[in-house]
C-alpha cells in the first residue's frame, strides 16, 4: 500500500516516533511506500507532502516536535478541503489511506471524512491528556517531567529567599499536567479548571507552609479560575468568563498571594518548553506501540478506527470514543491530591 | 494509630515518595504517628527505629534511595524473627500496623505474617516490573528513562565509529527494562529471558543494519539465554543454566558478535546506575498515590492487603496476588517490538 | 578556630557548594568550628546562626539554593548594623572570621567592613558572570545549562509550527547568560544590554531564517534596550530608560517581530527557572575549590581578600578586585557570536 | 576558498559544533564552500568526501558524536597515505585548505604534512582533557556531566544498602575526569594515574566514612595503579606494567576493598557513555568558538597553527604545542582535593 501520515493541530513530544515506527513497520512488515502531508490537513488538500523513506525516519523516536509540520487548518473549511476533493487527491496521488495524528478536532474531521468514504484511521494526540478514549496519550508524561524538574528548580531558590513560588502550566480545560507535576514536586497547593477554590483557601494553605519555615509552592493550571473572584475579575476589565487575561492566571494568582498574605510570591509561566524536546522513554514508547498498532489498522482497512491505551494494552476504538467530551480530574483524584496541600 | 513503615530488598527510586505521602496524609488526616524501621526486617525484629515527623520527610518525593535502610533480612530465619517476637516488639513500643515495602519475597513474609495475626498492609515494589499484582511498580519508569537515555548516548558514539554498541539492562527473570528501553532507543535487536534467540539471528539483525551504513543497537537484559548457546557455554565452565557468568551476558554477546561478524563491537554494562538517583515525575506520582492508599488501607485494618495499579486506579488486592508468579514479558508484546529489529 | 559564613543577596547554584567544602576542609585539617548565619547579614547583625556540622553539610555539593537562606539585608543600614556592633556580636559568639558569600554590593559591605577591623574573607558570587574580579562564578554554568536545554525545547515546536521563538533569560547589565546560552542553542539573534540593535536589524535575521524554511530563535537578556525605540516606547508610558516594563523585553521583542513580519512569534520568559537547582558538575567543582581556598584564606588571617578563578587557577585577589565595575561582554565577543546570525 | 573537514580519532561530545561552526562562519562570511573526508585521514586520502552545505549542518551543536564518521587511520601508514599522496588529492578535488580536529597524534600528523608543505589548522579533541596546548577542550565538561550525574545516581543506591561503591570512569594516563567528577561528587576518595596510593590508604578512606554510617564513594580513573600491589597483579599474570586488565581497575579495586575491609562494595564501569549524547552548553560554546576561531586561521593561511583556549580567550598556537607531553594533573590539585577524602 501507499500511505499517507499527517500531523494536525498542536506540536506534542512522540509524534515523530508514531510516523518513524509506522513507517518501518510499513516498509518491513507490508512493503508499503509512504508520504508525509506537510503542515496538517493543508498537505493533503494541496498534494504538499514528502515522500517517506526509511532514511527519512531514522533517529525520529527521540526527537521532539513534527517532521511534518503542523498547521491548524480545517479540513472542510480551508480553500480545496472536503472529502470530494480530499478523495480527487489520494486518487491522483496514488494514496491508498491516510493516517491521521491529531486532537479532539482534527479526530472529529477525520471521523466525518471516513464517514464520506475517505480511508483514514486515527492517532489521538493531546499533551493536556484530556482525551476520554485512552488512558494517557503520547507527550504529556514529557510535559509532566519537564514541569517536575522546573519545580523542582523552583524550590530551591523559593526556600532560599522564604518566598512563595507560583508555577503556571498547561491545562485549558483539563487539570491534569498541573495535577501530576504538583503531586510529582510536592506542591502546597494544585488549582485545576475542574475545581473552583477560593483565594482564601489557597492563601490559607499557603500561610501553613510559610509558618513552618517553609517555601510554599503553588501549581496553576492556564484553565483555574478562582472562586468568587469572577466579579472582581470582571470590574477590571477582563473577559467575561471571569479568567483573568493579561499576563494570565499565574500572575494574577501570584499578586492575590502576595496582596493577601504579605509573603514575597513569585510567578514562573512555564509556557512553550513544556511542549518541546525529546519525548520522554514513556512516550517513546507509547508512540511506538501507537504507529505500529495504526498500520496494523490500516491493513485491516479499520477506517474511522483510531488506537488508544488502556491499562497496558494498545487496543482500537472507534473515532467517535475521541469525542465524547473532554476527559477531565474527577473529583476523587483532586481529593486523593489535596489530602497533601497546606500544611 | 501509631504505624510503622520498612523497605526491604533491592531499593528502589520512589521508596520515599511513599514513605514521604504515607506520612504526610496520616498525620495531617488522622493525626497519626510514625516511625521508621532500619533496614527492612532487621530493623522490626530488633526494634532499630526512628520517629518520622513531617519534618524527617520533607523533600522525599524527589529523593531516590530510601530513608530507612534496606536489607535482604528474612522476617523468620533471622535471629528473633517470627511473629510472636515481633508481636511483642510491635506491642513494647506500641506500634498498632506495619507497612511493608518490597518485592515478592518480601510480600510473601508480609502474607505469612499477616496471617499469623500482625497488622500489614503492603506496597510492591520491583524495578524489573516482575509483580503480576499491579500494571507498574515505582522505579521501573526511572530505570527506563536512565536506560533510555544511556543508550541515545551509546548510538552517537557507535554511529561515529562505525560499531556495534551492546548495552546490558538489568531484568534477571523480565525483560520489561529492556524491551520498553529498547523499543524507546530504537534498539535493532532486545534480547530477553523469555526468549530464546541464537546468536546467527542476532547477527543477522546486527548485519542487516550495519550493511545500510548505521550502527546497530543490542539491548541484553542480563537474564538472557542464546539459543543453541548452552552447551558451548558449558563446555567454557560457566555455569549449568548456560548462562554465561563471567563479565556478563553483555560481555559474552558482545564477543559473539564481533566474532561471528568482524563488526567491531563494544559492551556497556549499565548496572547500578539504573536502580539510583531521583525518581521520574511518573515514578513520584505513582509511589505518592500508593503511599496515600497504602496509609487508608491502615485505617481500613485491611490487613494482608496491597495496593495495586490498574490502569489509572489505585486499588487493593490481596497480598496473595503478589505472588502469583513472575509478571513475563508476553510472547506478543515481543512481537509488537519485534518487527522494528533488523533492517 | 570558630568561624562563621553567611550567604547574601540573590540564590546561585553552588553556594551549598561553597559551605560544604569550607566547612569539611576546616574540621579535617584544622579542627575548626563552623556557625551559618541566617539570611545574609540580617543573621550576623542579629546572631541569628544555626552550628555547623559535618552532618549539616552532608550531600550539599548537589543541592541547589542555600541551606543558610538569603536576604537583601544591608550591613550597615540594618538596624544593629555596623561594624561596632557587629564586633561585638562576633566577640560574644566567641566567632573569629567570617566567610562572606555575595555579590557586588555584599562585597563591597565586606570590604569596607574589613577597613573597619572585621576579620573577613570573600567568595563572589554572581549569576550573570559580570564580576570583574573572576573569569567564571559557580551557577552561571547551571544556568546556561538549564537556558540551553530550554531553548533546544523551544526549538522543536518552533520547527513544527513554523514559528518564530523569542527567549528571555537573565541579564539586567550583562549579556553573558543570553551570549552563551544563545551560541549554545544555535540561536539566530542574540540581544544583549551592551549592544543596541534596531528592531528592523533583528527582524532582517529572523526573515532570512524563515525564508529558508526555519524556525528562527531569538535569545534577549532582560536587560536589552533596542535601538531606536526609546521614544516610541516612552511615548507608550515606559520608564525613561525607554526599557519596555509591562511583561517584559522579550513580549516587547516578541510583538515587534510579529508585526513588522507577519511571522507567527512566541516569547518565553524563562525566569526563576534558571537560578533554582541542583548544580551543574563545573559549577561544584568550581564552587568546592572556591570553599577550599577561602578556608585557607581564613587561616592566613588575610582579611579583605577574596577568592577567584584565572584561567584554571583558584587564587586570591583583593575585596577592591570585585567593585571596580561590571564585567560586560566586550564588543568583539559580540562580533564572533554575530556571525552567526541570520540567514 | 574550498576547505575541507576531517575528524580523527576516539569521537568527542564537540566535533559536530566545531564543524557547524566553521561551515556557516566560512558560507556567510567568506563564501567558502566545504567538504567533509569521511573517517578521519582515510577520506582525505582516498577522496572519500561529503560536500558540506548549510543544510548539512543545521542543528548540530546540540548533536554528539560526529557527522564525517572518525577512524584511527594514519595518515602517513595507510596505504596511499603521505604529503605527495595528499597534495594530490586536494589538488585534484579543489580543496585548498584542511581543518584538522583530533587529539595528539592527530596533531602530530598534521604538523608532519604542513612541515611538507600542506595547507592545514589544527582544532585540538581530547576528552580526557590531556593537552597541554589548551586550558580546556570540549567534551571533557559533557564527560563530567554525564559521570556525576552517575555518581549521583550510585550515592543514593550505596546508602540505602550501606554499601561502598566504586566507579571506573575514562583517564588511561591522566586523572582529570575522575578528580573533577569526583570533587563534583563529592567522593571520599578519588584514584588517578599520577599519584600511586596503596590499597591500605583507600580502605582507610572508606573504613572512615563507612564508620560514620555513610556509603564511600571511591572514583578510579581506568589507568589507577595501586602503590605495592604491581608485583601482586603481577603473580596473577596481568601485564607487566601492574596494572590489572581483565575486568578493569574498578572491578579489581572493588574486590580489594571488599576483601580488606568487609564491607560490601560494588563496581560501576561508565565506559562508552561518557563520551556519547548531547554535548553540554559549555562544550556547545567552546567548540563553535573553536569553529569560528579555525576558519579564520584557515584565512589567514596560518598553516600548522591551532585554536586554544586560554583563560576565558582564544587563542592560537603552533601545532607543536599539542605535542609538548601530556597535561597530567599537578600535585597540587590533587593536594587540594584531597583535603575532602576519607572521614
Amino acid at each position: 500500500m501507499r500511505i499517507g501520515l499527517l500531523t494536525s493541530g498542536g506540536d506534542c513530544p512522540g509524534l515523530n516516533a508514531v510516523i518513524r515506527s509506522a513507517v518501518l513497520h510499513g516498509i518491513k512488515s507490508y512493503g508499503d511506500e509512504f508520504v508525509g502531508f506537510r503542515d496538517g490537513w493543508r498537505g493533503l488538500i494541496e498534494a504538499d507532502y514528502m515522500e517517506l523513506s526509511r532514511h527519512n525516519v531514522r533517529g525520529l523516536s527521540r526527537v521532539g516536535g513534527t517532521i511534518l509540520g503542523t498547521s491548524r487548518t480545517h479540513p472542510y473549511n480551508y480553500p480545496g478541503g472536503g472529502p470530494q476533493n480530499m478523495a480527487k487527491q489520494l486518487k491522483r496521488h496514488d494514496i491508498d489511506a491516510v493516517v491521521v495524528l491529531g486532537g479532539e478536532g482534527t479526530l472529529a474531521g477525520a471521523k466525518r471524512l471516513t464517514n464520506a468514504g475517505l480511508p483514514m484511521v486515527g492517532v489521538p494526540k493531546t499533551i493536556d491528556n484530556d482525551l476520554n478514549a485512552t488512558d494517557f496519550t503520547f507527550g504529556f508524561d514529557t510535559a509532566i517531567s519537564i514541569a517536575t524538574d522546573a519545580m523542582d528548580r523552583l524550590r530551591t531558590t523559593g526556600e532560599s529567599h522564604h518566598r512563595c513560588m507560583v508555577a503556571e502550566v498547561m491545562g485549558r480545560h483539563a487539570g491534569w499536567i498541573a495535577l501530576h507535576s504538583g503531586m510529582a514536586a510536592g506542591a502546597h497547593a494544585v488549582l485545576i479548571p475542574e475545581k473552583r477554590v477560593s483565594m482564601d483557601q489557597v492563601c490559607e494553605w499557603v500561610e501553613q507552609v510559610h509558618s513552618r519555615g517553609r517555601s510554599p509552592l503553588v501549581v496553576v493550571a492556564e484553565g483555574f479560575i478562582p472562586d468568587g473572584a469572577e466579579e472582581a475579575l470582571a470590574e477590571k476589565g477582563e473577559e467575561a468568563s471571569g479568567r483573568p487575561r493579561l499576563g494570565g492566571i499565574g500572575e494574577w494568582v501570584t499578586a492575590q498571594i502576595e496582596e493577601l498574605t504579605g509573603i514575597e510570591t513569585r510567578n514562573t509561566t512555564l509556557g512553550h518548553i513544556q511542549r518541546g524536546g525529546n519525548p520522554t522513554g514513556y512516550d517513546r514508547v507509547l508512540a511506538t506501540r501507537f504507529g505500529i498498532k495504526a498500520l496494523n489498522l490500516v491493513h485491516e482497512q479499520a477506517w474511522g478506527r483510531m488506537v488508544s491505551l488502556r491499562g497496558t494494552d494498545i487496543v482500537e476504538v472507534d473515532l467517535n470514543a475521541a469525542l465524547e467530551g473532554l476527559k477531565t480530574v474527577p473529583a476523587e483524584r483532586y481529593e486523593e491530591a489535596k489530602v497533601l496541600f497546606g500544611r
